[in-house]
């Protein structure tokens, strides 16, 4: 099945919506330039297309699996992680001190786009290492730097996030897993941890865990957790992966979907590891790891929101079923019903996209001026686009199998495969309800000052925008109404209307993307007048639930 | 992982919702009495909770197989249909004439609900087999009935229904499959059809296929459709299985979900066929299953949003994650978005539930009254049924797995199973976009005369439910000004708001449902106002996208 990178898209969106080009002016992103930002799309809309993608399926129908305590992953997959990191694509956002190329996360947004879409179970490594990285670099002592991040940066050794356990999902802070001093400095971890992507593999020499674990004497609940990095094998004096270190995959998950990633149950029996970031500080170190991959999921989502709809509209192109109104268009996308699915589909993907790579122009601009308020409209971004993100992917792949009708039922299609892999997004690095308590609970915590800020942007949109531009003024005014009632209100009634709230948000900014894509290009404005008129209409819906208040919530009986 | 039908709420459905209790009122179903439904919804939630459930999974893991032609279903199928046709449950609602027991749907549909929930794949068979009884009831000759009905109603046989080619599927007038009269009245059928659900098993003695085809002589497209009763093997002079007819299973679909029920693609090879309701006359008797089927599948949708809600409610009575704002309650069903997400589930499974059981009593005083206002009735709800209660069994599915977290989507847990199974439901039977053109097209020839009287109904409760019926009552008001709209408007531009209308008009119903229940039963309250204040307003973005008419849609680019 193939998938196209949606180059000038992603091209189209930095240029004329997000007005990326302001990057390159930055003294740290001065070589984000336009030649530079064509070269890289190019080259991993190859990689995506003629690489990753003839696996997908690989992927799905020969899954991972554990054979004598070791992983052995898809047949191809190892190939293909090893173009990834001969590409250097492991580090085009990373420190060129360590070799890195330094370039800007909107840029390398839109690669683990193409990379996610032609095959989500394998792109998830290089995501994850990722994160390893950027937590390393924050957090690492000088020596572990040296160690370590040129080896991940250029892919020869992979990285993993240990936070989970059985008891502790979406509370962080129940975790037991425990590090026990050494006498030569360094740790030793003890304790088991779960639902590990890539906790093991044959794809690279060496895997660079993450691991919160507590001190003897730590206090309860997330104060009291530390990060340690334990390595599969302990490097020897030259670098190299020297002697196994005390951890182990001892199984895999059966999982609806994302067959190719490996999702380890992994043990860990007084493995030798290294402090990052301080006693009990783990958590900061941790949040820099979460922050970087709840954007990289929100990521994942559109990912598989545009390659299904790739899927829906090249179906609907050549299906043909009944006679549609269109003597021009004899397939079904000539029938009414099917456009309002795939315009559905294009204008959520659209607005996903958009507010994650806004999300990742506001952490670039914050890193290239050190200006809070981009620091805070990044984080403020940040669980709506892991949300939105997600949701979008879910709704869209949905979308996709229905315009498939039955054959998007059938697994042969390859569409259902992106129903079942995608369903993950919305739940790992943070549920999405756990993304929205983080909107208005710890993102609001401003008064409201960013939330403000970003409708204002809103609102000078729509005010250019002629009729279109009054409804979305006026889907502004609601939603900056539920803002207000949001800030005064206690944290439970907040949490009662976060999940409403929060999508509220994200299609009120879609309005405002896809209009100032339209003001520039008029070819959009069809998709800009669906999106407010066809679905931001759903924010009345969505901004009388956010206010609704906890009570309600509280008196429904469940019989349980 | 435990089921238990939700018996007593069927009987509060009927009783103080639906005033189910009319039927016996009537002559047809002077035998549904209190103690009638109190026995039968008693034994099939026995026969559902202790003998179908506990082979869900093994459908699941152990799917249908094909060996040499012949279908091998999942172990324990067939002794669990066996314990099906044993216990009468093929013929609780045929015709007494041949040994059926004559009761109303309205009761039948409560049994399914419980049965599809337990084990939606085997529970498809029985489903089909009833259809085929229907049609054959209506439209087949004496001798016909009297050679088969008998042995479908004891479950001795089972019934298929043989619609779909690969060239023809909301399309179905674009078949091709050929029948050749033969010198003694019977016809040689010719073709291959696909998607035939339980198309070839090992659980029954015989398969009767219902098979569309057309004559030599026969006008394009849906006018020229004759439908064939097609058995497996032709019943030789005892009535008994003889001869093996031309027919078989040449593959089996590899599917999302539902893999206990095998999916067969079927070779008719000059098979023996008999006429079944005169030449050409294929589309009315293909109605008579279809809507039967249409109301079955609706079912379906709520057992699958039922029993995933069971499962969810479990779950989240037992698992503990971080502090809830409930002193008594520290599992993580006190936290505010674990209930959003369990109320919206409750609301729409109630809502749907209702719908379906309304839609089966209007069949039933249709038939026991004859009057047409009832089977009037019965036509406008049967489209909402199948359409709302499989988009609910999605919806409430997919929000089963969320409030499982991780967990949702670990195959082991069981609830992505019903995430899986569910999907197809929206899908066969005819499209839910399919069914919500029927809705605005065929269902308002009569200017609006139904939708208005449903909506007058709901009227009528929302002035006797004080604010919240004020609120509901804008609802019908809304809903009330787009049906006018639909009414006026030409076929294309009602095809262009066609779901959003369905889906507005079946949550105005749920708040009548719910409203009227709560009234009767005030614990019942909170729900009635989770759905009136959080869900209903989602009708004002439906309603304002179900008059935007179909050239928006026309003039978006999918660059295809």
């Amino acid at each position: 099945m193939p998938y196209t990178a949606p180059v000038s898209e992603m091209r189209f969106l930095m240029d004329h919506v997000l007005d990326a080009g302001r990057l390159a002016g930055t003294e740290r992103f001065a070589e984000a330039t336009p030649e530079t930002i064509d070269a890289i799309l190019s080259e991993a809309a190859r990689l995506s297309e003629d690489v990753l993608e003839p696996l997908r399926r690989a992927g799905d129908l020969d899954p991972a699996r554990i054979e004598n305590g070791v992983v052995r992953t898809t047949a191809g997959f190892a190939e293909a992680y090893g173009r990834i990191a001969e590409g250097g694509w492991l580090g085009i956002a990373a420190d060129p001190e360590y070799g890195g190329m330094g370039l800007p996360q909107t840029l390398s947004s839109c690669v683990d786009e193409a990379m996610a879409a032609a095959n989500l179970a394998l792109s998830l490594c290089p995501l994850l290492t990722r994160g390893a990285i950027e937590a390393l670099r924050h957090h690492g002592s000088d020596s572990i730097r040296a160690a370590y991040l040129p080896r991940l940066i250029s892919g020869e050794w992979t990285g993993t996030m240990n936070l989970t356990e059985p008891q502790a999902g979406s509370d962080v802070g129940a975790i037991r897993t425990r590090a026990e001093p050494k006498a030569d400095g360094t740790w030793a971890v003890t304790g088991q941890k779960i639902y590990i992507s890539w906790g093991d593999h044959d794809v690279a020499e060496n895997v660079c865990h993450l691991v919160l674990a507590r001190l003897p004497d730590a206090a309860e609940g997330t104060r009291g957790i530390s990060l340690f990095l334990v390595p599969k094998f302990i490097p020897d004096g030259d670098g190299r992966p020297g002697v196994a270190n005390g951890v182990r995959a001892i199984s895999l998950e059966h999982k609806t979907g994302l067959h190719g990633s490996p999702t380890c149950v992994m043990d860990y029996a007084a493995a030798t590891g290294w402090l990052v970031g301080g006693e009990h500080k783990g958590m900061a170190a941790m949040f820099t790891m979460m922050n970087n991959a709840r954007l990289g999921v929100g990521v994942q989502g559109v990912s598989q929101a545009d390659a299904a709809l790739q899927a829906a509209i090249r179906f609907a192109t050549d299906r043909r079923q009944g006679r549609t109104a269109r003597a021009d268009e004899p397939a079904i996308i000539g029938h009414a019903d099917v456009r309002r699915m795939l315009g559905r589909m294009t204008a959520l993907t659209a607005t996903a996209r958009a507010i994650c790579l806004d999300c990742a122009l506001s952490i670039d601009m914050s890193e290239a001026t050190g200006d809070a308020a981009w620091r805070a409209r990044a984080g403020f971004l940040t669980p709506i686009a892991k949300s939105f993100g997600t949701d979008v992917g879910c709704e869209v792949a949905e979308l996709a199998v229905q315009v498939h009708g039955g054959m998007g039922y059938v697994e042969e299609t390859g569409v259902a495969q992106y129903y079942r892999d995608v369903r993950v997004t919305a739940i790992y690095e943070g549920t999405n309800g756990i993304q929205a308590m983080d909107m208005v609970g710890r993102k609001l915590m401003d008064g409201g000052v960013v939330a403000r800020a970003l409708l204002a942007e809103v609102a000078d949109i729509a005010r250019a925008g002629g009729d279109l531009g009054a409804d979305l003024e006026r889907a502004v005014s609601r939603v900056g109404e539920v803002t207000e009632w949001m800030v005064g209100a206690d944290m439970e009634d907040r949490f009662a209307g976060a999940t409403s709230y929060l999508r509220a948000f994200a299609l009120v900014l879609g309005g405002h993307y896809l209009l100032k894509g339209a003001l520039a290009d008029a070819t959009r404005m069809p998709l800009a007048a669906f999106h407010i008129r066809r679905i931001l209409p759903e924010t009345i819906g969505l901004c009388d639930a956010a206010r609704e208040g906890a009570e309600p919530l509280q008196a429904l009986d469940f019989g349980s």
